[in-house]
């Protein structure tokens, strides 16, 4: 973490260099969201699933996508990945606001190649459902070849995190409004097969285990 | 929904050119991202949370941060509002996909000034936990002075929604692997009353309403 970039400009108390919360972040959220500056000198901004590989956020799209190549190509990109953990109810509207954990990263993707692209098409692949790849065939050559894997190195980023009680002043804690905290939770409803389905393929147990995943905050 | 920006490059089937839907994500996402340039020319993207009021985009936000002010003074940005709604489970790790909604608006906000700027407040404060408005004391001037309320447009947009089964080639289809879909949940935890609260105040209707909240796929 370095660079003026990354400094923490507003509520500078919510602001962590910890780098075990900044994964924990990573690791949950599914989504992020990419800014690059399109031809006409204006802003963008591009969501995709994000991946952490050690210290690599991934991403992966068609070779189709415009926006991917721009990224593959080195551009210039800032990576936000945000969690909306919950809601902090204060006992003022101006005092109310939401748990969140919000990441901001800096740098330029690498288009990961070879025998290391493979790899990562697979860390993608079981990170968003654990146990997947073994199930599966492998990708054909052609899917390889139709895919580009982005790697974003975990250098330049900065992190926040809403994470407290409500701060009312005395005043607002004299009077007569509740207060508190209401965490969100995410889970996984009852998986519904194919239409197209063959008769007696059991689902796998990548899928039922999704049953007990139930993540305060992901976003 | 206009302009070349807002012209769908990849996987055209999935765009949506209906309001009611754009309007349907836009009033559950809680969290937007807004894409500006920098002083130094680099994009940066800024997360924060969003609600809908007619046909205009609220965000808010302290008179203190320069990107609000950046934001408030019309620069041009990308405001990108995305759902992640379930896992689509394929046959391959190719066609393994996720369901989702994405909006992307264009244009440049305004401050939004007097009267309107309360009243803006008060439906943010209402669309992030309904009934809140009427429960607590008014803001005071300083308060409303400190808050930066911003309007975006929504003029120049698109909506890509991937809502869909598998779609696996027949050699696929005829193996061995389970496919389906599984959606995600967002509900509410357990409110937890504030360390400071007086004894005796009931949890008003608005908190306890949350238990019934469970919305697919917001983020």
């Amino acid at each position: 973490m370095s660079g003026s970039r990354t400094e923490i400009t507003r509520l500078a108390g919510k602001g962590s260099t910890d780098r075990r919360a900044l994964d924990a972040l990573l690791d949950t959220a599914v989504v992020g969201h990419f800014g690059l500056i399109d031809g006409s000198g204006g802003p963008r901004v591009i969501p995709t699933a994000i991946v952490r590989d050690g210290d690599v956020v991934l991403a992966h799209g068609s070779t189709g996508s415009p926006w991917m190549r721009m990224l593959a190509g080195g551009a210039a990109t800032c990576l936000a990945v945000t969690a909306f953990d919950g809601l902090v109810v204060a006992r003022s509207a101006f005092e109310s606001s939401i748990h969140y954990r919000s990441a901001v990263l800096f740098g330029r993707c690498a288009s990961i190649e070879g025998a290391a692209k493979s790899a990562a098409m697979d860390v993608i692949t079981d990170a968003l459902l654990p146990g997947r790849v073994a199930e599966l065939r492998r990708p054909t050559e052609r899917e390889v070849a139709a895919t580009l894997v982005l790697g974003l190195p975990i250098e330049e980023w900065s992190l926040k995190v809403s994470a407290g009680w409500p701060d009312d002043p005395p005043e607002d804690v004299a009077g007569e409004a509740w207060a508190g905290v209401v965490a969100r939770v995410v889970s996984y409803g009852t998986p519904l097969a194919a239409p197209d389905l063959r008769a007696g393929l059991p689902m796998p147990a990548s899928v039922r285990q999704l049953a007990a995943v139930r993540a305060p905050g992901a976003p």
